[in-house]
């Protein structure tokens, strides 16, 4: 049995704010499963860790033995954006919005117990609420209150226009919160707004009100911008163990204890330790292989760690690569590329001519093997470390 | 036959605005009866001079052989005030609705042709919406735009709170338009945002926009102050023939000009035939005479009217009675007041006591006849002439 304060202490980790953590406390100490609500966004279905920072917190709850919502927002998914301004949110059918849901959840059972998690669509309550019951929701909420949300404020400070109908999103949002009677609402830093607007909602409805847990928004593998697909700074929990491993390795340390705290499920004195260890001389690289492995077992399996690990070092061949190389990133536009054109891109040559020239001459590894294939073409999507002669290295991020 | 040109001459005597006036040419020359849009407030059924102004502007339409619907805000007023922070603004039920319309109605056939008014309900068209359809009608719209309504600007300016929801309904008001393809919608000048509204929407769901016409607020008895109940500067339609020809004849000059554009039913020549004979000598009380008996006669009858102007001029009989005398207000916060307390609040006496010795003495004439009985009580809401002796007056108007 876990005490109340080992529990706090599991779901405070790493988290940004609790509020108000009092009625957490009261709420822990019913003794009860709690509902936890946490919404999902239906038209990105993409999973990558920066995500399960969210899901790993579930995780958390369930293994407290808590009840796992997760609230797909089909009726908004299949209005889309009805200004028809954001061609990013096209209305999704039923049958996508399904689609994305199972792609998602799939996803998300690598991590939390299916057992103890509810799959529910708000279309079933907000369709019921009607024309009238969606007035009555707007009626509790004043416009001067609504613009405190940063984004809408400051749109319209900056005459950006806010369609009204941004504003009765955040209102079903909170609805839904009635409607599951949530104990706790988790989500992202920038959804604080949202959650606090089902506290509101379910104190209309003359309900206790829910708990609100945020966590932070993850870095991405550049350390300074929030992890997303669409800046390539991310891992998805669906990439290959190799995939997986090459990029964690390449963070900083700095960035490995920040996800070493947010997504490892190491407990927070293993990692003191480990903290310990690195600073009275462990390399840190042996922490980040530590981790790295960490991650590819829970998304693929032990087996498919050793092996990511192996391939890893196969590349750094022991003695014969220099550990800080050069790192160059190409834009992977097209599925695979010419290695004469990559090797002259990554400055190992002065001109593709020089570098079938050094093929030639069987003067060119990549990955430790040498090439005699001068028509040899990379794959997007991975890293090589590219060597001519014996002193020019660079180690290639392909897309 | 019409022309097109004296059409738009009825159309615009005594309209406020008509947006865009090139529009209303255009949809005249279609030669079909045009579907003529106003909407009702099903929570106050009682109507007097100052509706009329309006409901006098659809029958000049029904005259030219157009359509009205009379739009019955029955959603919106099933709702009332969902904030519940309009106490005067109870939600009504299906059924007081339908009362309240039925009284509404009764009153406007006083003026309008049945068999050209079609009764609308907008609840058979905004129920079908449904949360996903008010959410679509709400993206149509921004913020920034709906707070250049002028009450809703001011009451942002000074921080008086503004719900979500009282941004919907202008919205609900405005898709009223596109549910009756409405051709012309009329209001009053305080409706110009609401009824632009129908125009937009209209817009977006591909129809051909309404033109709006506003007709002024017609001030009540004071000649200041926008005519209504509360106010007790009003004619009812359903009050008296006395009662309307009294206080007919109360009003000054100036407003009776008003009055004759905006609630005679006259045509603009005879009315500036009349004026050029006033001007040239004609005694005006004439002029109100012939205004007061054409209301009479339109919501009584001819006989009606002939009575009402009697009983007026047995009120000052011929040489009898000066016509300037003065005229106090009383205000009536009870059923009926002692006669001497009214001499007194008149000044005609100094107190009560030398009122009641005028009376014994038989100085005392009320509407020309002599008072003997001290105790006589005068009813309120009529007018009276009261006199004391041979040269003292006033014209009591008693609530």
């Amino acid at each position: 049995m876990t005490t109340i304060q080992e529990a706090l202490d599991i779901i405070q980790r790493g988290a940004e704010e609790i509020l108000p953590l009092d009625e957490l406390t009261l709420k822990l100490k019913e003794n009860r499963p709690l509902r936890i609500k946490v919404g999902l966004d239906p038209t990105a279905p993409d999973i990558h860790l920066g995500h399960t920072v969210l899901i790993n917190k579930l995780k958390a709850f369930q293994d407290l033995g808590h009840h796992v919502l997760l609230l797909i927002g089909d009726f908004t998914a299949m209005i889309g954006d009805p200004s028809g301004k954001n061609a990013t949110r096209p209305p999704l059918s039923k049958e996508q919005v399904l689609e994305n849901a199972k792609t998602y959840t799939n996803q998300v059972f690598k991590i939390l117990d299916p057992s103890k998690t509810e799959i529910c669509y708000n279309s079933s309550w907000i369709e019921k609420l009607g024309a009238k019951g969606l007035i009555e929701l707007a009626s509790t909420y004043t416009v001067a209150r609504m613009l405190e949300r940063d984004d809408f404020g400051k749109r319209f400070q900056t005459n950006q226009p806010i369609a009204i109908h941004e504003f009765l999103y955040p209102l079903v949002q909170g609805y839904d919160s009635v409607a599951l009677k949530a104990d706790i609402e988790l989500g992202g830093t920038d959804q604080k707004f949202n959650l606090l607007m089902g506290r509101e909602l379910q104190k209309h409805f003359n309900q206790s009100p829910q708990v609100i847990l945020t966590v932070p928004l993850l870095e991405g593998l550049d350390g300074i911008k929030k992890m997303s697909k669409s800046l390539n700074n991310y891992i998805g929990i669906d990439e290959s163990p190799n995939e997986m491993f090459g990029k964690m390795m390449s963070i900083s340390d700095l960035l490995m204890w920040r996800y070493y705290d947010l997504l490892s499920f190491r407990s927070e004195s293993e990692i003191k330790k480990l903290k310990k260890q690195v600073s009275e001389g462990m390399n840190p690289r042996d922490a980040k292989v530590m981790l790295a492995k960490e991650i590819i077992e829970r998304f693929h399996d032990k087996a498919c760690a050793e092996e990511a690990e192996q391939h890893f070092i196969n590349q750094f061949k022991k003695g014969e690569i220099p550990e800080d190389i050069e790192e160059i990133t190409l834009p992977a536009d097209q599925a695979e590329f010419p290695l004469p054109n990559l090797i002259k891109e990554c400055g190992l040559t002065s001109g593709t001519s020089e570098a079938i020239r050094m093929i030639n001459q069987g003067a060119v590894k990549v990955d430790g093997e040498k090439v005699t294939d001068k028509s040899l073409k990379l794959k997007a999507g991975s890293t090589y470390v590219l060597q001519v002669g014996k002193r020019k290295f660079a180690k290639l991020i392909l897309g």
